[in-house]
């Protein structure tokens, strides 16, 4: 069976630099971005659509006007949402019976429960939120410390809201994950080679 | 600048195996129950008295007919509980002083917070609890799983509140830790050698 390893994170805690890599150093697959490539060629919706639906927990949000009973459940929103759920519930079981491989968010430690995945939550404080996204550049330079923290914390909460919709879990909840990383303050490039030994423990 | 290794640990987890391993890989010092042999032995109070204290926050217990007027600060139990964890202070700062060394629970990671240790928590679920507890044979022989459930809830209710009167942090909340680990279903002796990895990057 594939060792296959899934990496919750919270948004600018480098979750994504960890994932990359860790599947460099251990010659395994990364899916993260791929995942919205791949919903959007197959349900022909735009990538940024896709990533919008994955960042927010599905609402409805039709104006009232709207001219017709609005039922969360059968709404034309909530359908799509949904369908771009199952699409990536898909893809991320093609991938896992793939290869050996590492995916970030998605709710991929859930999906994938009965693989039991090496499941990772990759976290920090506030400060190195900030400092990491103003130093790759998200959309922040023109952004005070506190305009950032409510930039972080707004997304942050989306992917909490996601996740705890299609999961009965809580996100970043340590009894979810057999690893959780403060990444403080800290050189994920150093830690890397330590994590791929304790992963290879933990999968063999 | 010594290294110095904090474990937090739920009771039923595996931490005190944990932090042994680790510091056998390392050649750091363990401190564990060292450091209550070491309270007993400056202030004259039995090892079994400091044990409870440690395990629990303190409370006023003194019968109503004691006849002095019952002020928490100045009871003589708080004043010995105080007592207790003045030395506690003491002690685990000369050891950090001395060498590098790995030390098992007591609020060490608090009480080092300047010294900038790696600050593990090791956690599990309830069934790996008590698997471990009947594996070691804590007093646990002849209780039904119901009763060892109660019996690891009031022992790490405990600690929380000990661990939470005596700093400012919640216990077991993963910003306060460097890395949390869950020992559900692992082998602890097989990811100590990477463990010991991550803990000299992180230390360098």
């Amino acid at each position: 069976m594939n060792t296959v390893i899934t990496i919750g994170r919270e948004f600018g805690s480098g979750g994504r630099e960890l994932g990359t890599r860790l599947a460099n150093e251990l010659g395994f697959a990364y899916y993260d971005k791929e995942i919205v490539a791949e919903i959007a060629q197959r349900t022909e919706l735009s990538e940024q659509y896709i990533k919008n639906i994955m960042e927010h927990r599905p609402i409805i949000d039709y104006p009232l006007h709207f001219g017709v009973t609005i039922n969360g459940f059968n709404s034309p929103q909530i359908q799509i949402n949904n369908s771009v759920y199952t699409e990536q519930h898909k893809i991320i079981k093609e991938y896992a019976k793939k290869s050996d491989c590492v995916i970030v968010g998605r709710c991929a430690d859930y999906i994938l429960r009965e693989l039991n995945p090496v499941r990772i939550f990759v976290y920090c404080d506030m400060e190195s939120k900030i400092q990491r996204c103003r130093a790759r550049g998200d959309d922040s330079s023109d952004k005070t410390d506190k305009q950032m923290k409510k930039y972080i914390d707004d997304i942050n909460k989306g992917r909490r809201l996601y996740y705890e919709y299609y999961t009965d879990l809580r996100w970043g909840d340590r009894i979810n994950y057999d690893l959780c990383i403060n990444t403080t303050g800290l050189s994920i490039k150093d830690i890397v080679p330590g994590l791929a030994e304790i992963v290879k423990s933990i999968s063999e």
